[in-house]
C-alpha cells in the first residue's frame, strides 16, 4: 500500500504566487518533501495535483479500493465540494487532511470543511511541513 | 529556551474517561511522549497541566517573558476563553494549537477556537501523537 | 424522445460502500432496473453516470434541445452546483428529481437542492425504486 | 393490513380552488385513482381526510397498532405539527410522505417538514399521481 | 351575503382575564358592538368564536362558497397556523384580519402572520373597536 | 385640538405612478377624503406632506408641545428612520399608524416598523380608506 | 380546589412505543402513581390526556375559573402552540410543566417552550416520577 | 456514596440581594434543607459552593471517582463553561441540574445550559424547593 | 431629454479626502469627465450632487416626470434609504447605479443596494470611469 | 498582451434560451461585439467558453502568467467556486466581472460573488453590452 | 481651532420629555455645560443641534477643512445613517462619541454604531456629564 | 466609601505588548494616575487586578457590601463572563465600566459586554485616560 498525497485546485502554482499566504517552496520542493518523508518512515508516497474535481475522484475511488491511506489536501474544494466529501466517507484506511495555510485566520468560508468530518487527523497553518508530519503521523498509525 | 506543552481543563483525567473519544493514553503517557519526542529533536520540553485559568493565564505570560513556543491544548476554553486568546496574541515565539479528538466530528461549539488566530500551526484528530507533531514542527521552525 | 436517466458524482460506485445509506443494489443493476422500467412503459431510456460536471452539463444542454425529460440523480452536485440548476431551467420537457436516500434525515446541508426549482417531481428516500417511479411517473404526464 | 391514505387540512377542496397550485383533480377523484392503484397492486387501500388534527392523530395509532403502512399527505400540518411527527414516530409499518405541489417552489416556510424524519420516502410535486406512486412503492417493499 | 366575524382560540374570555392586554370588554359585548356596525353600514354581521381549527376551517370553507367577506382574528393561531391561511387563500371576497392589542409591542413570535398574505387590510391595536372599523371598510369596499 | 395627517417621502405622487401597489385616488383627493372624515366625526383635520425628514420631525415635535393626536403613514421612513420613532415616543396623545398598501405582502424589509412601537392603533392595507378609518379610531378614543 | 394534571398530544400511548424515549410506564400507571402523589401530600388530583386542542383549552380555561393549579406536560403543542401558552397565561394558581425526557437532549425544535414563560416550576428528564415532584412541589407551595 | 450537592458562582449570597429573582431563603438555610431532604430519603448529603471553577472542577472529578451522584446549580457557568460541561459527561452516577429561577422568563444568554446535554434531570424555577426535589428524585432512581 | 447624473452625500467632497478608497479626481473633474462623455455620444447631460435626501427625491420624482435616464450613484443612501429606492421605483426611462469604489471589497453594510432593484445596469468599483461608461451604456439603449 | 475575454458555464448557449432573463444574442454575437470593441479601443481580444472548471483554471493560471487583463463572465461559478475566486487572486493584471443579467433581482444565492474580491471593476446587468463596457473601462487603465 | 459639540435629531426637546431615560437638563443647559467645560480646559467650544442631516454632514465637513475636534451625540442617526459615519471618516483631528442614556440598556437597533468605527473614544450613559469628559478628554490629547 | 478600581485578566502587562492596541502606559503608571484622579476629586481611590475570576467575584462582592462604587475593565471576561455580569447586578453603588482601546473596531465577539447592563456609565477607546473620566464621573454623581 502507498500513502496518497493528493493536493487541489490551484497547488501546481505553490511558490509562484502569494508567497506571504503560501510559503515560497515550489510544487516540486512539495514532491521531494513528501518523497523525503516517505523514506525515512519506510513508505511508498505518491503525490498528485489536479485542477479537475473527476480526476481528484477518481483518484479518491481508486484509494478506496486500493485500502490506501490519503494525505488530502483538497484547496478550495475543501470548502465548496460535497462530492469530494462524499469520495472521503468511502476510504477505507485513514485520511489526514492537511492545509497550508492557517485559513482559520482568513475569509470566515475557508472556516468550514466537508473534509474534516471524514479525516482521522487535521494539520493546518504548518505549512509545507504539515505534509510531513501527515506522512510521520500515517505511519504512526502502523497503516500503509 | 524550553517548549511549553500546556495543557487545559479535565486533561490530567486523560486515558480514565472516554476513550472512545480521547484514547486510552493517559496523562503520564502524555508526559513521556512529550518528553521523549523532545529528546529527538533535541529540544527540553516541559508539561504542565491547570483546571484553572489564572493559573494557565500565567503561564503563557510567562512563556511571552521567556520567547519559549508553546504547544496549547486548551481543552474546553480554546472555545470559550477569550482572555487565553488574549494572552496567546501576546506569546513571542511560535504557538501550535493541538486537539486530541477530531473537534470537527462533535457539537458545533467545538468548531470555532479562540486560540487559532494567534497560532502558527493546528494539529486536530490526531490523537496524542498531535503532541509528537507539534514538537518536531516546532523544531523545524528553528526555534526553541 | 428518449428519457434520460443522468447521475452524477460517486453514483457508479452505488452499492459497493455504505450500504446502510444507499442500500446494496450496484450500478449496473440500477441500468437494467430503468430499463426494464422504461419497457413496462413503452419508452426508450438511456442511463449515464459521470462525476463530471462539464459531461454533465452537457447531457442536460442535448436534453433541452431534444426535448428529452429526464430523471436527474445530481447527488452531491444538488446541493453546491448552481450551474447544474442553470442547466435544468433550460430544459424544454418535464424533468423528476431522485434521491435514493432520505436526504432530509442527512446533514443539514443535504436539506437544499439547486434543483428542486426547476422540477416538476421529486422523489426521495425510496431507494433505487425512485428511478422506476419516476420513469412512470414521466410516462403518465403523456411526455416522451 | 391495508395502506392507509390519511389527507391533512383543506384537502377535501382539492380542484375546487387555486387550481394553478393544486391541478383540477377533484377529492372523489383522488379516492378513486387511489383504489385503483390499490387494485393494481393487489393491495387494499383506505383513503381519509380530516381538519381535525386529533383524528388525524388518532388514525396514525390506529395504523401503528395495525401496523398498516401509511402515505401522509399531512398538508399544513407537515409544517408545523411537531404532534404529527411524533404520531409518525411510532408508526410501525413504512411510511410514504406525499405532497401535491412542488413545495420547494413555493414559501420557505414549507421547505421544512416534521414528517420527513419518519418517512422511508417522500414524493413531491408529482400532483395526484404522487398517490399512485406511494401504492406502488408500498407494494414494492413487500408490505401490507 | 354575510359578514363573518371569526374569532379563534381564547378570546371568548375577552374581558375575563388579561385587561392590561386586551381591554375590559367582554366577548358579548364585541358581538352587539358588531351587530351594531353592521346596522350601520346596512350589512348582517355574524359572530362567532371557537376554540377548535378544524372548526374555524370548517367556517372560512363556507365563507369561500358562499362568497361572504371575513373578518377574522385568528387570536395564537395567527403566528401558527399554515392550515388556516391556506383556507383564507381560498376565500372569494375581501378579508380583513383584526388583532386587538398592538401585536408589535408584544412577543417577537407574535410579530409575524400566516394570515397577513391574504388580507386586503388588517387593522392592529385599535381595541374592540377594530372590529367596527373593519367592518365600515368592507362596506366602503362594496362587498357583502 | 386638531388631528395631525402627515405623510412621508414620494406620498405626494400618489396615484401617478404604480397604481397596481397604491391605487389611483391622488394626494388631492387623499386631502379631501380626510377633510371630509373630519368633519363627520366633528374634528378639524390637518394634512401634509413632505419628502424632508426634518420638516416631519418638526410636525411630531409640534403635535407633541400641543397634544394633537396623529395619523402617520411616514412611508418609506416607515422601516428606516430611528429618528421618527423616537419624536413617536414623545407624542401625548394617541398615534395611529397608516400604511395604503399591505406591506406584509412586500419586501421583507417593509415588515419591520420603527413607528409601530409607539402607536395606539396601525391600519394597514386598506388604501386611502384606511384614512378614514384612523380619523375615526382616534375620535372613538374621545381625544382631539 | 384539585391539582390538574393535564396531558396533551400522543401521551395516553405511554409505554407502549419508543421505551428507550419514554420508558416502560403506561398512562394508566401514570394515574395511578399521580393519585398515589396527591394522597400522600394530601390533595385531590385529577389526571387527564387529550389529543384534541380545543379539548385542552377548556381544561385550561377551567382550572383558570376554578383557581386550580395546573401540572401541565404539553407533549408537542409544548413548542408550536401559542394557544396553548396563552391559556397558561390566564392562570390564577401555579403552574407545573413537566417533560418526561430530557428535552434538551433531542431536536433543537423541542428546546423552547411556549409555556414555560407562564410556569412556576419546570421539570424535565426526570420520566414520570417528574408528575410526583411536582405535585409534591405544588402542595409545598401551599396551593391547592 | 453521597449525593454531592454542588453549587456555582455567586450563590453564597442567596438570599441577600435580588430577592424578587432568587427568594429569600440564604444559603445556610439552603443547606439545613438539603441536609433534611437527605435525612428524609435516608442519604447522606454535602452541600458546597465556590466561585472558582477549578474548585467546581475538582469537586466533579472527585463525585466521578466516587461515583457520587450530583444535584448541580452551575449558576452563570451554566451558560458559559464547557470545561463543566466535560467534567459533567465524566460523572457516572445520575446528575440532576437545577435553577432556583425560572431562567426561560430571562435574558436569552440563559435559556442554553452546558450542563443539560448530561443531565438525567432538569428542575427549574422551583426556587430552593428545587434541590428537595432534585433529592427526592436521586433516592427514587435507586442511586446513592 | 437629459441624462441627469445624480451624486449623494459625501461626493462633492471626491478627491479631497481617502484617496486610497475613492481616487484622486475631483467633482469639478467629474463633472467636465460627465459633459465630455455626454458629447462624445450626442446627449445633453447633467450633473448634480446633495447633501439632503430631500433634494435627490425631488430630483427623482423630476426625472420621472420628464422621462429621463438616470446615472444614480447614491453613495451612503444606497445602503440605507428605502425612500431613494421608492423613488427610483417611479423611474420611467433606465436607471444606470454607479460606484466609484468596488464596494464589495469594503464593509458588509455596503453589499446591499436598495437602488439595484430598479436599476437596468450596475457598474462598480471602475472609479470615475463608472460614469463615463454608464453614459455609454444609456446611449447605446437608444435612450435619452 | 491580449484582453482575455473568459465565459463560465452554459454561456455558449446564450441566445437560445430564456431570452427574458438574457436577451437574444447569441454567443457568436458576443464574440464578434467583443472583437469590435477590442479593435475600437486598438487591443486584442480573445473570448472563450467553458463549461468546465479546470479549463477555466488553466485560462486563468495562463493570464496570470502573461500579465493578461481578464474580462470575466464566471456565471453560476461566480457564486460557489472558491477555486475560480482563488485563481483571480492570481491575476497580475485589471480584472473586469461582468454578469449580463441584474443578479441583484434574481435569487438571493445570486448576490454573492467569489470574483468580486479580487476584481478592479464589477459591470452588471448591461447586457451583452457590459462586455464591451469591461473592454472600454480596460483600455481606459492603460493595461493591455 | 473649536471643539465642535454636534447634536442630532430630536435633542432639542432634551429634558423637556421621557426624562427617565434622557435625564431633566435642559438643552440650554447642555449649552452652559459645554461652555463651562471648554472654559476649564482653556478650549472654544460651539455646540449646535440640528434635526437635518444634510445640515449634520456641512458642519462636519467643515470640521474636517477645519482641523477641529468633534464631540458627536448623533442620536438616532448613530443607528441608521451611513452618511454620517462616512463624514466622520473624513475628520482630521480626534472624534469623541457620546450618547446620554445607556444605549446598551436599550433596544437591541441601538446597540450598533455607525460612529463608533471612526471615533477615538466613546461615552455612554453618563448623561449630560459625559459631554463634559469628551471635552475634557479631548483637552487631554493635546488637541483644539 | 472608596472607589475600587478593579482590573481583569492580562492588563497587569498593559504597555508590555501589543502597545498599539493599548499604548505605552504600563500598570503601575496606571495606579499612579488613578492615584491622582481620586485626590484631584477628593475621594480614596483603590486599584487592583487578577487574572482569577473567583477573585474578582470577591471584590465585585465585597464592594457590594460596602457599598463602594466601581470602575471595572472587565477585559476579556466582560465578552464571556455570566458570573462577572451577575455579580455587577449585585452592587448597590454605580459602576462605570472601562475599556482602553476601541472595542468597536475590534473583532466582533469584543461588541457585546455582560457588564453593560449593569452599568451607569460606559468609556471606551479613550486609553488610560478613560479610567480619569470613570472616576471624575463618579464624583459628579456625589457618590463615594
Amino acid at each position: 500500500m502507498t500513502i496518497q498525497v493528493l493536493n487541489g485546485p490551484n497547488l501546481r502554482r505553490l511558490g509562484l504566487r502569494e508567497p506571504q499566504i503560501y510559503g515560497s517552496t515550489t510544487y516540486p520542493d512539495l514532491e521531494r518533501l513528501c518523497a523525503e518523508a516517505g523514506k525515512r518512515v519506510g513508505r511508498s508516497v505518491e503525490v498528485a495535483q489536479t485542477d479537475d474535481e473527476a480526476t481528484m475522484l477518481g483518484w479518491l475511488h481508486a484509494a478506496a479500493d486500493a485500502g490506501d491511506p490519503v494525505v488530502l489536501n483538497a484547496a478550495a474544494w475543501t470548502h465548496t465540494s460535497v462530492a469530494i466529501g462524499d469520495a472521503c466517507a468511502m476510504l477505507t484506511a485513514p485520511l489526514v487532511e492537511v492545509h497550508i495555510s492557517n485559513v482559520h485566520k482568513r475569509e470566515p468560508f475557508r472556516h468550514h470543511s466537508y473534509v474534516s468530518a471524514h479525516a482521522s487527523g487535521i494539520i493546518v497553518g504548518c505549512g509545507v511541513d504539515g505534509y510531513r508530519l501527515a506522512i510521520e503521523h500515517l505511519a504512526s498509525l502502523g497503516v500503509s
